[in-house]
């Protein structure tokens, strides 16, 4: 843990006091986002202190330049960068002439942040004295509408305390923005035009480049005492500003209130020539409700949206506080909504990484959107692979695949791969399987099957075809060999048989084969069309078969465990607990070549196959390679504590998973990694609900029903949980004593706990006592 | 071969007819260099077609910022560029008012260049009419010079052919140049000072960063059919322009010839605010001799050159031509006075690659120098080495290794580390031994010991203690291995126990062992002193002589070979020759994993190890290995063939010899690789010497004396080479049907002929038949 100024508290995230060097951090963790768009917590007013300014909106991205060292053949020529958008929340305040800027007040008093999770609001109040001792009380409120995607609301309020003052507004939108993460300095962003009209603004601007073309609008009302001041503003405008100008004296005491809407329309929604006609559109709409009014539908859509997503823990202010903050970001995330959107690595939190798209989305928050929202959700990201197949092929052919093999990107905006690590782009080809497993999941889950024939079944198809190229015959071994790769645990790289990579290859082709099995008997349609499309014959599944069937595994006999490569245990194994704490964490500390010959990992590597395909394995098998592993793992993943959490609590090694959840859950809150100023890591937040669910709570399907086997940290006095089931809605609530389940619904339902069969009835509490 | 276009001559670089697209190919061939400084063969006169500017002066280099997409720990902050230096070759040329310029020329006639390699000179001659209908003859002749090396000196001729006209010279100095390679398009010179003083022009510069400061100089005289014109020319100074007007009407048939001497002192060899002093007085000098006795001067340096370096090839001119190109090439390149350079990759004919030093220079360029130089330019090589050790340790430390570890830089200016790759920089260390090997062999070549306690020793310990810390030890296989290298095949990467890497290591720390017994028994006091600096114990060695004792090798006992590395035989083993021709090279047609998981061989990796180490195997083992790992190599490094060469040399495979003798030696004349506009490939010119020497001749040292297994090629008449051995000079003539040794001096030596001793007597001719 690095730093532990949140205060504990179930529902919201507050701060309390002003710390210029905390400034960035809390930037990341009270970052607002409603799926459409989002912003971190840059303050509204001038701030010359140390800040990083984000704005961003769902799905528009820069392709900018890759920049390497030595290029590589078969490199991306670009990375698609998460782009920083013109600024719609500024509001310049001057004070008696005096601008605002609580890098330079004389005195920053009762200073205070508020992000309400179970509202969908955020506030900061404070008390500042001016370097021309004019003291003001200021309270801030701000949302993204969830019902109104294309809007943010912002009210700022300032008091005189200390005398009668002349106070000025400056609401203002601003398209000159830079990234911080750009490769050469390039201007990102081409304004086209900057208009007024009396209290709204409009800039217009498009990428470069990728041409997506917006409108960031906003229009201001000033209220003085809750009176509204009718004066028109004064306009200013520039080449990439629009400014109004709002003024008013007013006597100590008094109010001063500025109410701001803004945000984006974009070329992905509208008509490029009608972007501001539906700026003018959504900004009646929600002037005419008012902000009161709007807000409390905010809240009763994050009511919704708790109702079904929420985990409740009792007794551990802390652990409920972690969990809530990552379902909450989750959903400022990602709603489900829109198939072209998927789950940034940093959401609408920070630039990083770039890309929108990693395999996170298949093996990390999957499971959460189904279960806590509907298929719908769920069939829609695994849509957007659907409509990248085209690309991945494109990405695999680049490297030399031939015949519809498709190869997905390890990172991507549009489908296109834009990674350049060759060790990554080229070798940690796993990526294809998650992808893969991923349908087969959401099969498992929801029971919709008809995802398969309909789009399932090429993606499948292209994967196999993928592995059926990529493993190589090695005469010496009698056996297909997958070579030079990278697994989960980017800590090797270049790798010879991971096991998790051959193992996910194997299993990819054989449940394509069943798949296209099952695709000809039941969709005889859908199976034509898909042969024709991709020119399958029946020659090729048979060497497909072939390369699964005769798949090598590295496994040493005497320990009884699969190797994660070829020739690990040459390496020298000492646990991570011997090494001295001043080397860790060893990726800030140690050269490439070390961490590459040292015996330690990442993520969960061996055990990330040992989590999805649990059923393959006893149970003794997983804590054998639990305990070979783990005592190597440094978890220097935000995805490694999670999976780790789920297999020490299957294995009934409570305080090893209660430690590992902690730890997933506050991840950001308590910067354990020092870097959360950057933004927050949104796809490992589904791995800490996957903690719960699956780890203490046991959930799996088994034989096509949902199983648990529900365990509690002693730490704990309940938690609870809900999941969404083939449309049954079903909460979980787990004491030290008991668990209960409540369907909702009308008819019966049948499960396993505790690998017995309970039969549910909807709407009666059922109990099985826990231990 | 890509291009054919240089005429075959036993002495001669020539090039006849003008075509634009091959000035940057010519640009490099006909580069010229005197060890200090060098330049690209540029045109004088302005040309506004494609050319590669570039003019450069030895160990000046620039520090530029690193650039690579991720960054990993330990990467160095720089890469050491080669640096374009201020231009002094510039000479407008105004012909009744109008520039001549090739580019825009109405015609071209009669173009030639030739380098004489011989003489050491080169001149460009050419009909042209220009623009304005004005024909003009043209007669350039430029040379840099070996005996004033801060000099060079350019004679430019210009006769009126079809009228009287008015011609005017503009000679200039330039320091506003920019690199082609460059990181970040940084200025890397920052000019102080532009003066003039009547036909001498300064311009004082240094470079960013690094601070070498440089006087760049001019000063030209005008002849006007042979007598000088005595008018001062007209001035015009720019902030990093120095240019002189001469100016003189000519009759049709009249002759204008402009003298230009110019060239650089550096901060290097004068104190930096004596520069342009330095500069007049190396003016003096050379304007007192005048530039037709400089030229002769310049013909007898390099006939002494030649004298000792020279190889005859009778019965095939491009062979011929070829040797001497590289000859040649290597004598501009480096010629052994100054500890403090070194022969950087592409010498002074192009930027790429940058850094000055590779381990080329150990294991290709030593080898040259001694044998037609002297063991001083040899002891300079190595000193350089020396000189660098606290770099080496530095370096070391960098990547966690401690005690006065060294590791060598992969590519350095001034001993810092400069490469960008993890898989090169941190994992490419088998360059440590090369360093190693090298002192050795300059013990075993020259019987100087004296190195090795002085410098060596200190040198070899470094290197030992850094591949005792680097190798680990496998519980599973009881040996020391070493894991995640990189060898010399560079088309594989991270890979564990590498035979060539594991084979050098063991020998270096064995090497180290002997030469510290033989240090302590015969030079107490450098022992006693080094013992003191490097801190070195008893028991640190016993250490050292496990880590060598129980190294592992892998080998395969049913093919009865070193494996590459451990997995070798994993691979899909399909030979070069089965390859779609379509494919090559490889490296620029497949993607980086493809190659990495193929068998294809850059360049010599387990067979360097048989050619460093011969001795220590049977020529059975030779044969075996060759025959398994050539089939599976693309020589896709200029060091590759040499190496193949002579080993086919001595398994008598004379074909096979002569085509990868004439690939090596050619490479950049015929274009082999469609790079040679970037440069030429100068330290593998070193190799071109060893195929002749070391394969045909099949000179080897053997039980301290000099050996030889003379076979000719079927093409050859004869062919001829001197060494200096233990400076005991001696000259070796094979023909089809008898070698000839002529040795001068006074004593008798003995030496092995197909392994037979024959004792050579000074002044007499000693047969021995061949075959």
């Amino acid at each position: 843990m690095n730093q532990d100024y949140i205060k504990p508290d179930n529902w919201s995230i507050i701060e309390e006091g002003f710390e210029k060097e905390r400034v960035k951090s809390s930037e990341s963790l009270f970052s607002l986002g409603n799926g459409a768009m989002g912003q971190r917590a840059n303050f509204e007013e001038k701030y010359t202190g140390s800040t990083f300014q984000g704005s961003y909106i769902g799905g528009v991205y820069y392709p900018d330049k890759t920049r390497v060292g030595w290029w590589k053949n078969g490199y991306p020529e670009y990375f698609a960068k998460v782009l920083n958008a013109p600024n719609w929340i500024g509001i310049n305040v001057l004070v008696n002439g005096e601008t605002l800027d609580l890098n330079t007040c004389k005195n920053v008093r009762d200073f205070r942040r508020e992000l309400n999770m179970q509202e969908g609001w955020y506030t900061r109040s404070f008390m500042a004295t001016l370097p021309n001792d004019t003291t003001i009380e200021v309270l801030i409120t701000r949302f993204l509408s969830l019902d109104h995607d294309e809007v943010g609301a912002i009210k700022y309020q300032i008091r005189a305390i200390n005398q009668d003052s002349s106070m000025a507004f400056h609401p203002y939108l601003d398209s000159g923005i830079t990234n911080e993460d750009t490769n050469w300095d390039e201007q990102f962003w081409n304004t086209t035009g900057v208009t007024t009209e009396g209290s709204q603004a409009f800039i217009e601007a498009h990428t470069m480049k990728t041409n997506f073309a917006t409108c960031t609008f906003m229009e201001s009302r000033l209220y003085h005492n809750n009176e509204m001041v009718t004066e028109k503003p004064l306009e200013a405008l520039s080449d990439t500003t629009a400014v109004h100008h709002f003024k008013k004296d007013i006597k100590k005491g008094d109010t001063l209130t500025l109410v701001k809407f803004g945000g984006y329309t974009v070329s992905t929604n509208h008509k490029p020539n009608e972007l501001i006609s539906a700026a003018k559109e959504a900004l009646q709409k929600v002037t005419e409700i008012g902000f009161e009014a709007l807000l409390e539908q905010q809240k009763k859509s994050w009511a919704k949206i708790w109702e079904m997503s929420d985990i409740t823990i009792e007794g551990d202010v802390k652990a409920q506080q972690g969990i809530r903050f990552n379902i909450f970001h989750l959903n400022q995330t990602y709603l489900g909504k829109d198939s072209r959107l998927n789950i940034g690595p940093k959401g609408f939190t920070g630039e990083k990484y770039g890309g929108s798209t990693y395999w996170d989305t298949e093996a990390y928050c999957i499971p959460f959107y189904m279960a806590t929202k509907n298929k719908k959700v769920a069939r829609n990201l695994l849509t957007y692979r659907y409509n990248h197949l085209e690309k991945a092929i494109e990405n695999a052919r680049k490297l030399g695949f031939v015949n519809g093999a498709a190869l997905y990107p390890m990172v991507t905006m549009n489908g296109e791969e834009c990674h350049n690590e060759w060790e990554i782009t080229f070798e940690e080809i796993h990526r294809n399987g998650a992808i893969a497993f991923a349908i087969y999941n959401y099969y498992r889950f929801t029971s919709d099957y008809t995802y398969i024939p309909e789009m399932g079944l090429e993606v499948l198809i292209g994967i196999a075809r993928f592995w059926h190229q990529r493993a190589t015959f090695s005469t010496q071994k009698n056996k297909y060999v997958i070579l030079g790769v990278t697994g989960p645990n980017e800590y090797e790289n270049n790798v010879n048989n991971n096991f998790y990579t051959n193992y996910i290859a194997k299993w990819c082709i054989n449940y394509t084969l069943q798949e296209l099995q099952k695709v000809k008997d039941g969709y005889p349609d859908d199976y034509h069309r898909i042969i024709g499309v991709t020119k399958l014959s029946e020659n090729e599944t048979e060497d497909w078969a072939k390369v699964a069937k005769k798949m090598y595994f590295p496994f040493d006999e005497k320990l009884g465990i699969y190797l994660q490569q070829d020739g690990f245990l040459d390496k020298e194994l000492i646990p991570v607990k011997k090494l001295n704490q001043k080397e860790r964490p060893i990726n800030q500390k140690w050269s490439w070549d070390r961490i590459l010959r040292s015996p330690y990992i990442k993520q969960a590597d061996t055990l990330q196959g040992f989590y999805f395909f649990e059923d393959h394995f006893t149970t003794e098998e997983l804590e054998k390679h639990f305990d070979f592993y783990e005592p190597f793992t440094v978890h220097e993943s935000s995805l490694s504590p999670c999976v780790h959490s789920i297999q020490a609590a299957k294995l009934n090694r409570m305080d090893q998973a209660y430690a590992f959840y902690l730890r997933t859950s506050r991840l950001d809150l308590d910067d354990y990694n020092k870097e959360v100023k950057e933004g927050l890591h949104i796809t490992s937040m589904a791995g800490t609900w996957m903690s719960i669910v699956e780890g203490f709570g046991g959930m799996r399907i088994l034989e096509d029903k949902l199983s648990f086997t529900p365990r509690i940290p002693k730490q704990w006095k309940s938690y609870s949980f809900k999941v969404n089931f083939r449309n049954r809605i079903l909460k979980v609530k787990v004491t030290e004593n008991e668990t209960t389940f409540d369907l909702e619904g009308t008819d019966e339902m049948s499960i396993r706990v505790n690998g017995k069969r309970v039969v549910l009835t909807a709407g009666q509490k059922t109990y099985s006592l826990v231990n």
